[in-house]
């Protein structure tokens, strides 16, 4: 059987990686990555395909790796263009964005551009060339600080961020796209807290400068490439079982299958027949449904790794909310989505990919 | 003194070509008009020039008119960037985009592309070239169907189209943006209902096609242009005291000078003192404060035109809403804006225009 090419931006990041090798170990699907390798390295890419061929041999597909800007409309349009008959763009997984909360208060015109101005191209293209299908990556953070815990997809988005805002306008852009056009089909994906590693160490994490999120600078403290001025941890007089921000952790690779679960739906008009007015458009939570605080993840990192993290407990950072667990019911039952990595299994695969790694792709 | 370029995107347009007039004939700035003629022509730039000259002579300032699209980043930033450093861009007003709500359902990708897309270039050119005064042309179709008549501007955001969420949308942007730089300064405008045109009839409103709005369509009717199938009122039923749906029309000259207003308050810094955490950035209702319902504006019509309108009440349109008045005091107050013209002066005015320009500008 002829393999379906899914195109992939943001392919050769963190997250990117780990799904361009969940859709290659199925046998079924080539992939395009496009990546302007702005916080992620060719080097993923590569060993993602190695990695593939290590495991499967030539029975999985390709990748295509295009080095290119979601802003640029123009290459963005040429990637869809530029096929042969046989070889057209069936579906697009659009993880390439701008990620970082704090920074997007600073620079909010360039997260916007990135990720909102990036969709608008990205689908805009996809019209043209008739390629309508599209998993999209949100965030737990368009739910703010939410009432009810866990969190179900019912809730209203209120993001405290441009970051957190640039998703939420996504979701409403793309809802109102299959909301136009029964052609269109679109599932977005609220991510909640990924971290690990393939178990292989071949791939994994590799954040530019020093870590923004709580499990990478763990890793990097014990490998010993970060160590001073030491870990704060930010509040512990929270709402929550010991008083520090409580997050709902999902191994990257459970979290690559979900987008695997989202692109098969896509074709199953049953899991659209209950949203009449967005057309062909649902929204999900991609977590385990378990909420870990910050000491429970340092106490899981020091068994992973032996190394005793010294720590102090510093004032709150402003923007973190207390509790953000997924509610994972919806996307169980509908997509068949299931985090199966304990979080012991999360921590070793980090570890694994960080001692191997110590460096990242460098 | 040296007068200031304000750059005018969508300046050939029925409101940008009367905002055009009213900046130039305070003879404080010069004009530079970008348009891509999707839905306006040339022919209304030269005439608000010559209108200019008629009534004020040289002393006005002149307008550069540039054809480009707002999607097209390069050649947004090629207005800033190609200029002499005593004729820079002072400030922004934003006035064009995409405009009609029904389209908006039908082609959502191109609304935000145009009106998203379009803004968020501008930004970029604008940060880059250090030219951070906006006036943002946003809508009262931001609030839906409020509860609350008159709206206060207090009235949560909750648009029922593509084309109001693209506004809901950069407003958000916009707000974002100042919030972060202390240097931005940005004042969002919800338009209310303008009709009628400068009382000369050199220039008004020209759309392109059958008119869309209840106004211009009236005009057309009783100038000949459109006489088949005749006029439809949609719903007699509404909870208004005539059942017909109420909006709050205010005469175009009276929309154009709360531009001005808002880009002299943008240097004054006492306007933004209750913006804290959005920097200095805010947004006012432009309405006259006073309900018309259809059967009014009819009944208005007949009588400015001589022309008695058949009609035919039919059902509900999708998508209106019973009333959208505003509550003007928040602009009054600290804009010093008033919308001083009758509702007999707009009538008269719109039937000047359509009956010396029976084709518009062709």
């Amino acid at each position: 059987m002829e393999k379906k090419r899914v195109l992939i931006p943001g392919g050769a990041g963190y997250i990117g990686s780990h799904v361009v090798y969940t859709v290659l170990k199925t046998g079924k699907y080539n992939v395009a990555v496009v990546d302007n390798f702005h916080n992620s390295k060719p080097e993923a890419v590569r060993r993602v395909e190695q990695l593939v061929r290590d495991e499967s041999g030539d029975a999985c597909g390709d990748v295509e790796l295009i080095e290119a800007d979601l802003r640029d409309a123009a290459a963005i349009n040429k990637v869809f263009a530029d096929r042969p008959a046989n070889d057209r763009i069936y579906a697009v997984i659009l993880i390439g964005a701008l990620k970082a909360v704090g920074e997007s208060a600073e620079i909010p015109i360039e997260y916007y551009d990135v990720n909102v101005g990036g969709l608008l191209n990205l689908l805009t293209a996809m019209d043209k060339h008739d390629a309508k299908r599209l998993v999209y990556s949100s965030s737990a953070t368009v739910y703010g600080a939410p009432e009810t815990i866990p969190i179900p997809e019912t809730t209203p988005m209120d993001p405290h961020s441009p970051y957190g805002r640039s998703k939420q306008i996504n979701e409403m852009i793309i809802r109102d796209v299959c909301a136009a056009h029964p052609a269109w089909r679109a599932i977005t994906l609220r991510y909640f807290n990924p971290a690990g590693a393939h178990p292989s160490g071949y791939i994994g994490e590799d954040p530019c400068g020093k870590p923004g999120n709580l499990l990478p600078l763990l890793a990097q403290m014990a490998v010993g490439k970060y160590r001073e001025p030491g870990l704060k941890v930010f509040g512990n007089d929270y709402p929550t079982p010991d008083g520090t921000c409580v997050r709902d952790y999902i191994h990257i690779l459970d979290l690559a299958s979900g987008h695997l679960n989202a692109m098969v739906a896509l074709d199953d008009d049953a899991k659209f027949v209950n949203a009449k007015n967005d057309g062909k458009y649902r929204a999900f939570n991609l977590g385990k449904g378990v909420g870990m605080s910050v000491l429970n993840m340092i106490d899981a990192m020091r068994k992973a790794t032996g190394y005793e993290f010294p720590y102090e407990i510093v004032g709150r950072r402003p923007g973190d909310v207390p509790n953000l667990t997924a509610d994972p019911a919806l996307a169980e039952q509908e997509l068949g989505f299931k985090a199966h990595h304990s979080l012991d299994e999360m921590c070793r695969d980090l570890w694994n990919w960080q001692s191997k790694n110590p460096n990242g792709y460098s």
